[in-house]
């Protein structure tokens, strides 16, 4: 069964989006097509259309953040049945045969990831679109079962664990690759769609959590997601933040990806402490050499995680009742897409809280 | 007793080092005196006595790969006694209370270890100077066991064995941490006095080792040393050096301060690679974020080693047969001090293969 979905897509580099189709590929044997329901903007996916990392695969469908339903199933699917409540994120195949495959790091597979979309499929070398509509196929290894939530697919709950197939995952992975646990002192840089997520599942992992955040205007958010400390690094406080953080934190997640006085976070480290980049700065760091080597520190950066650990992910945060806080999008009619227009401007102007989740069902 | 040693001293930033005494503190309960039989010249004594770090603790006693003999003990002494030999490397005092000093780990003391040298004593405030000297004083819990080799104090296995006190442990510590061992990939960069140590450590754990160097002219020596591959990084190399190692390394220990091409270098780390600085480049590194994020890799950095750590270290590399490959240098009469300011040169010019000692005797 070909078919033949609506989309939002972006027809060029900058262009606001518009609705279109966009064609699913028929089902190879251990593909599964999912019915979306749920479809989460992340800000990569506005970099991706507006052209900040350069491509020219337009028109580009963005997403990948995605909740469904399983409508039908390869002939080799052992895993999935239909109807079954499935995720997608970030990535759709790997070459599954390197060594980091082999540890179920997908997400370092030293072949290249498939992106959900701007990817090249593997198999055809078609260019992957992504989850801004109606269908999407994927592979079942790819897939994630979600749980059951109040409210089932539909509801507000299961809107709004959407975006953890992305947020949720790239902030997970690294506090457990770090073991943060009972005792961990952790700094989350940025609350936006990843800090409001790692803050929470930093807390419920047991660890003294801190937000280091350009205002005080999300302080109370911050704290209610589970920070003990918010602390303001902008304007009169840019200078003067770090002072009482000295060789503090065992772990911080940097989520920001605006230049980042990275000295006074270097700083504010505990011996054996990193720093963990997980947004993609555009200029290179500039790094201090004698504030690694004083205290054994270390900068790394983290990208996604693996499906096994996405799975495992997205159980812990639905045995905890941690979500992303989402508005939800809804686009219906042939105007309808200019709601995803306005959310992408409110999502650069860092007004979303905290996430906008397309309502699939309205495209 | 109140001890006036001869020492060799610099009197100003960048001048030649000269003849001279310096007055050693009576014992403290828990000090010993050492009679100093053999102290390396390390490059970074070079930086210190030149003001590149700035300074003005003139005149100065440099020195911190130090072996001699106990010839007194404080009367709070319990394990050593007269006629020992002894060990002292980097430092010589820490706090004893923080948690990096409760974990032995007294080189990243909180409140600042106390330099062998160019370091302020933590009770009376002075300046502390190195063992470029006939005589040093030094507290019990700062010795290090110095084992029974071929030749003892006065053979040619203890003179190569001095530089272990720095250039031993500041290889030994980040191998052992990030869990160096059969199956591991370690590069080493750079063949100096830390490098040509790096090398026969981690092939004495089991590791595959990689040098990379300016030019070819120590392979032989490197092979020798255990590498099993020697890469020329300088010259008609500089831009394709990187190319077949993609990927490869576990670890790769940097021992050249000297500017890198850290892009070439994080490149070639493999998943949750590191790279460890061990030198001190006077530049700010600077770090392209895409490098760690698709690979979860790593820069970090690693200062000497603990106190319980280094007498580890001489233990294994006693059992393993690893000692550095020194160039003795005699200091007899007034003149003599000329071959330490050669010394000097002849580190700077990369011609000492691989460290020079100063054999205290001719003080």
């Amino acid at each position: 069964m070909t078919v033949t979905a609506t989309c939002i897509h972006a027809t060029a580099a900058g262009a606001d989006l518009t609705k279109g189709t966009v064609t699913r590929r028929d089902l190879r044997p251990d593909d599964c097509l999912v019915a979306v329901r749920w479809s989460g903007i992340c800000h990569s996916d506005i970099h991706t259309v507006n052209g900040d990392w350069p491509h020219d695969n337009f028109p580009m469908t963005p997403g990948h953040e995605i909740v469904g339903t399983v409508l039908e199933t390869g002939t080799a699917v052992t895993r999935y049945r239909v109807g079954d409540v499935v995720g997608i994120g970030c990535m759709v195949d790997s070459c599954g045969e390197c060594t980091a495959c082999a540890r179920g790091e997908e997400n370092y597979c030293l072949d290249g990831l498939t992106g959900t979309y701007n990817g090249v499929d593997r198999h055809d070398g078609s260019v992957t679109q992504g989850g801004y509509s109606t269908h999407i196929v994927c592979r079942e290894d790819f897939l994630i079962r979600m749980p059951d939530v109040d409210g089932g697919l539909d509801g507000a709950t299961m809107a709004a664990m959407t975006p953890l197939l992305c947020a949720g995952i790239t902030t997970y992975s690294p506090l457990k690759h770090w073991e943060v646990g009972p005792g961990s002192r952790v700094a989350v840089v940025g609350m936006g769609g990843l800090g409001h997520v790692a803050v929470q599942i930093a807390a419920a992992l047991g660890a003294e959590v801190t937000v280091f955040s350009h205002s005080l205007s999300k302080k109370e958010d911050g704290l209610r997601f589970g920070a003990s400390h918010y602390v303001a690094t902008g304007g009169d406080a840019a200078d003067t933040f770090h002072r009482d953080h000295a060789d503090e934190f065992d772990l911080i997640l940097n989520t920001v990806s605006a230049p980042l006085p990275v000295h006074r976070y270097l700083g504010m480290l505990a011996p054996d402490g990193t720093l963990v980049m997980l947004g993609l700065p555009t200029e290179p760091l500039s790094v201090r050499v004698n504030q690694l080597t004083g205290r054994r520190r270390g900068i790394a950066g983290s990208s996604i995680g693996g499906i096994a650990e996405t799975q495992e992910m997205i159980d812990f945060c639905a045995a905890h009742g941690i979500t992303a806080r989402v508005e939800v999008v809804t686009a219906a009619g042939a105007g309808g897409v200019d709601a995803v227009n306005d959310a992408y401007r409110r999502v650069l102007g860092s007004q979303v809280r905290y996430r906008a989740v397309i309502d699939a069902r309205t495209l």
